[in-house]
């Protein structure tokens, strides 16, 4: 099948609101709703999901996935054969490299993030490294390509879904192949049978319904990590890949909301402030809250996460006075790397950290 | 706490694209991937999900629910004691009432459905009319009232959510406290730890994390009965009250997608294309499919559904020829009522059950 190509993405006019096209992205795919960081693991069904094309339908019997490209043994496992070898089970934190998107101006046309498209989910799955030592990656070997049953076209570009990762990431000991979430088998939309996980990463890395993994001894050229996936400012320009989650911070909104601004009313007083935080980069060394809009922080207190790729939690003591709010959250991972409080542009929206905002009225 | 009255609902400006209000709304709720029909039973996590306010944090410990008002026994039910009732477990579709509003010009602004906001799942709880008959309805009862532990503010109006059915459907063997989903506890987003399943009806009436079961001697005058989920044409028309669930049937669109448009790329030749129907009328009694975009139609073949309150299989064969398709579907049910083909509008975007189209692109 032969697809023209449609140029590059798409930014939105100034002003203009969100199209039906995005709009039936943010309907299939979805966002954790805030209330779900009281969970330190995410409830089944409430962890956020993007599906680049269609969830492929799989039959676990005739499943299998292949290793091979620049590997001494190519090898074949089926699923039976893949959960007979050791199992891990990691908490991790998976976000959506465009999460925030949407607040962007001007915004950029695609899956339309807010601030929410996250979860932490309890992965149990088998080590990869192990697995590619036991195939022999060859000496200069570069990249580890891992390709999905999903399938469709992207900027007039027909393709599986497939994305690479250095090799020396590929080999950490934390990399997963992952056939439960949560205790149970992985649900369709999050790659059932087998997909992924390779902790610190933005989500596009954690690929789902996983087939295929082959060993390059160039860099991969393929869509999703030459074209999508990259911290660039101009069409043109090739700029940077998106790799590691930058840090963030989020809260549960307090009070109650407004069912459509979503503000919060608030009652007067002492309240407690809580949410997550987390960063791929290095562990989170600080979380500020701010009740008036940016202008000036107090220090929350951080509690340990369940592990080093699992959200920490976060608390803050707030009284509330008579009035409107504006309560804004950031986080600091060990880099130094802090929540900006006003917007970074760039032409994708990706790793978009910019601090969330809840409106409070207080009465 | 006060809270000014907003006034009614809003429709959008022609041409005015969706804003960030309702893509919040839409980021929070989601509907079920079209792929997802190919289940009889919804997965966990794919079935639609829509929650007025915040999803509560209920511990099932401390949890328990209230019989009373005009009964001749007031009762209260701990979770244990409800779940040691005789169980029984249904297959039940239901869809939100406010599917298909955003396809509406001019568009009420509320929750942005596109045509998906729909699921199916196997629901076990125990029945609530024995539980009624328990408590003693008295007589010259007319309302039951289910009051849910969400809270929040909708049009200016601070609420419990609550909504009640008239005696005759609260008593009907079909109703169910239903506490779980797939043979599983409800996720918190569904209910937990109780919800109301009344079969047919669209959900605004399947109250989640019911807490209170309230007998009334007059017709219930709450917001979510008698300002919300009403067929109204002018604002200050009170209107028709939303019911049951009117037909509509979808397909699983076929081929595969643009990633961006959600175009289906389609070969040459035979397909069988697929979905589901239903209706909470009356029985689906027919299908059909149009390739033209409504022009002509052809009788699609339909399969038993898994009982009476679950949506059915259909099937039919197209041979797809080279160029650009409109595929279109439409149900009708045994009461007669088939799905328009152009709008039906209503000024709160309710019960619209529009065909849904598919364009299509063969090659």
């Amino acid at each position: 099948m032969r697809v023209t190509h449609d140029g590059p993405s798409r930014v939105a006019e100034p002003g203009e609101g969100i199209g039906l096209d995005e709009l039936a992205l943010a309907a299939r795919n979805h966002a954790m709703p805030l209330e779900a960081l009281r969970y330190d693991i995410t409830p089944a069904g409430l962890h956020y999901i993007l599906v680049h094309y269609d969830i492929p339908y799989v039959e676990p019997d005739s499943w299998s996935l292949h290793v091979d490209g620049r590997v001494d043994r190519p090898l074949r496992f089926d699923l039976e054969a893949l959960r007979s070898r050791p199992a891990v089970s990691l908490p991790v934190t998976i976000e959506c490299a465009g999460n925030g998107r949407a607040h962007l101006d001007p915004r950029p046309v695609s899956q339309p993030w807010l601030t929410e498209a996250v979860g932490t989910a309890m992965w149990t799955g088998t080590p990869l490294a192990p697995l590619l030592r036991e195939a022999g990656v060859a000496d200069g070997a570069v990249d580890v390509v891992f390709t999905g049953l999903d399938h469709g076209v992207e900027r007039g570009v027909e393709q599986d879904y497939q994305r690479a990762l250095p090799v020396a990431e590929a080999m950490r000991q934390e990399a997963l192949l992952a056939y439960e979430m949560n205790g149970a088998p992985l649900p369709p939309q999050h790659g059932f049978p087998v997909r992924l996980v390779i902790p610190g990463w933005y989500g596009m890395a954690h690929v789902k319904w996983l087939t295929r993994i082959t060993v390059l001894s160039e860099p991969f050229s393929g869509f999703q990590n030459a074209v999508a996936y990259r911290l660039t400012r101009e069409e043109d320009d090739p700029g940077q890949p998106v790799t590691r989650i930058r840090p963030r911070a989020l809260m549960v909104p307090p009070g109650f909301p407004d069912f459509m601004s979503r503000t919060r009313f608030v009652t007067v007083g002492e309240h407690e402030l809580t949410g997550r935080a987390w960063s791929g980069q290095a562990p989170v060394t600080a979380v500020e809250v701010s009740a008036d809009g940016g202008t000036t922080w107090a220090a929350a207190t951080l509690e340990a996460p369940a592990g080093r790729w699992a959200w920490a939690r976060w608390r803050h003591r707030w009284t509330a006075r008579v009035g409107r709010h504006e309560l804004v959250v950031r986080a600091t991972d060990a880099t130094g790397d802090v929540q900006p409080v006003e917007q970074a542009w760039n032409r994708q929206g990706m790793a978009n950290t910019m601090a969330q905002r809840v409106g409070v009225v207080v009465s």
